[in-house]
């Protein structure tokens, strides 16, 4: 099979998940062709997974797929958009036709879960690795930032934090196979949710909000770099996931849930949402009165 | 150097070419957030380049980070957009700042030259591969397509073909180190320059375009697909580049010239542009009256 009879089978697989009401030119030529809906800016982010780095590479294709897509488009939640379309860039080592569509089928199903349109990729050969550039809709000025937080604000979390990095801790990821057969630890990982209902509730509400990607105090800290302020965290109301520790909800990776910050009422977010301390104008992090250093997972150094 | 100070220095050296007037949030948040012109459909592609797969990855690193911009928004072109902005995924296998310092050089002038804002990315650990995503505006309906070819619309390129594959042929483009030391075969290799203004200028003239990256003959192909029509080419027509063959003008790709179709008056370019055939009605690719398959770069098969 040479690559133009793949990309038509992706496309095949993909169906009505290629397209869109926004989507006037999907797959198959220079570019895609979409619509931006009148008074919305435009909010774009691109991320990239290397296999056997960001993601057990013998796991079941579909699952890889699914968590491709659910961790990228995060970061549109994490500014407040909705949802628009996807771009995915595939590098294959081999030829492996079967694999390739069990990884649409995966990008399929939380394409078709978010909403959100795959309108264009491309395949080249090399080291197995999936770029996924992201991109929604905010009216204009209302996207969430990391640099609003204020002192005062109270920090919160979606959900609960530590049980993708207690399931990679725990080994194994890489024999799982399908969604049904995953236990909930597992699912933690290979299932995030993009929380994009919920940021989108949050636009002219919350003043600063961030994804969870490498961990809450190092993600936190990139809010308060940002916004040049501080924060007290406390342990106690920190949430962990069952079968997670303290320490992977502080430090631990790919939960992606939302961390923002707020003063007043907390709108309705449909979600368990947790108050986990509060933003204050000296820099620096403290729980529990302790300083801490903001560390997490870090590509070099 | 940890992630985020290498992060730090690639938005200090990309400086203005981060920015632009249509963004209001460059690199640093979650996602950049731009606006699009009032009437604007928006274009956007995915391309990715693998080391020593899609450039020799001992070359220069601004030769590399150059080209990449180039052949990436050489897909915007072939849409006939206006230039936006780009988002890159880095990955990398080392922590080497001084290289990543270089290539993001490169990667700005491209950026400059071309008018696009690098307004984000994402570093990740793996082996070498660079994904940039492009993202272009054009009136609405105006966008180029391949499926637009006509019977009696007949055939162009711009400029000369074939000069990259004999660059590649000849071998040595891995010792290359900047662009002031190339001679000309290495710079048709290094320095394409993606056709912007040209395609701009085609908008609302030619019924089809398609940039050239895999071929002449498989890219040509497309159109011919995509517009359920044939071509008959004239071999004493093809633009052959200094130093390359005819097989490298019609099966070498990395030249990043359009191929363009249309019916009228050809409007001006400012480049040199060639007439190498016409579209027909029949099926089938033909050079002098023989038919030929098309064929070029396959990554797979």
């Amino acid at each position: 099979m040479n690559e133009f009879e793949l990309i038509d089978e992706i496309v095949a697989t993909l169906g009505a998940a290629a397209s869109g009401p926004l989507v006037r030119v999907g797959p198959g030529d220079d570019a895609a062709v979409t619509r931006v809906p009148p008074g919305m800016e435009l909010i774009s982010s691109i991320d990239a997974l290397v296999g056997d780095v960001h993601f057990p590479a013998a796991a079941g294709p579909a699952l890889i797929g699914y968590r491709a897509i659910m961790v990228s488009v995060s970061d549109l939640a994490a500014m407040g958009a909705e949802q628009g379309f996807v771009l995915v860039a595939l590098n294959l080592p081999t030829d492996d036709p079967a694999w390739v569509r069990e990884l649409t089928v995966g990008m399929r199903e939380a394409a078709e879960t978010l909403g959100v349109g795959l309108v264009g990729g491309n395949i080249a050969r090399g080291p197995l690795a999936i770029a996924v550039s992201v991109h929604g809709f905010a009216p204009a000025g209302q996207a969430l930032l990391r640099s609003g937080a204020r002192p005062g604000d109270r920090i919160y979390v979606t959900g609960e934090l530590g049980g993708a990095a207690a399931a990679l801790a725990r080994g194994g990821l890489a024999d799982c196979r399908a969604a049904d057969q995953l236990d909930p630890l597992a699912r933690r990982y290979f299932r995030p949710r993009a929380r994009l209902p919920e940021g989108i509730a949050l636009r002219g509400r919350a003043h600063s909000a961030i994804d969870l990607s490498d961990g809450l105090l190092q993600d936190l800290g990139h809010i308060l770099k940002a916004s040049r302020v501080g924060a007290r965290l406390d342990a106690a109301a920190i949430p962990v996931a069952e079968g997670a520790t303290l320490e992977q909800a502080l430090h631990g990776g790919d939960d992606y849930e939302l961390c923002f910050t707020l003063a007043g009422a907390l709108p309705p977010l449909g979600v368990p949402v947790y108050c986990i301390g509060e933003i204050v104008a000296e820099s620096g992090l403290t729980i529990n009165g302790k300083p801490v250093v903001t560390s997490g997972y870090q590509h070099f150094g």
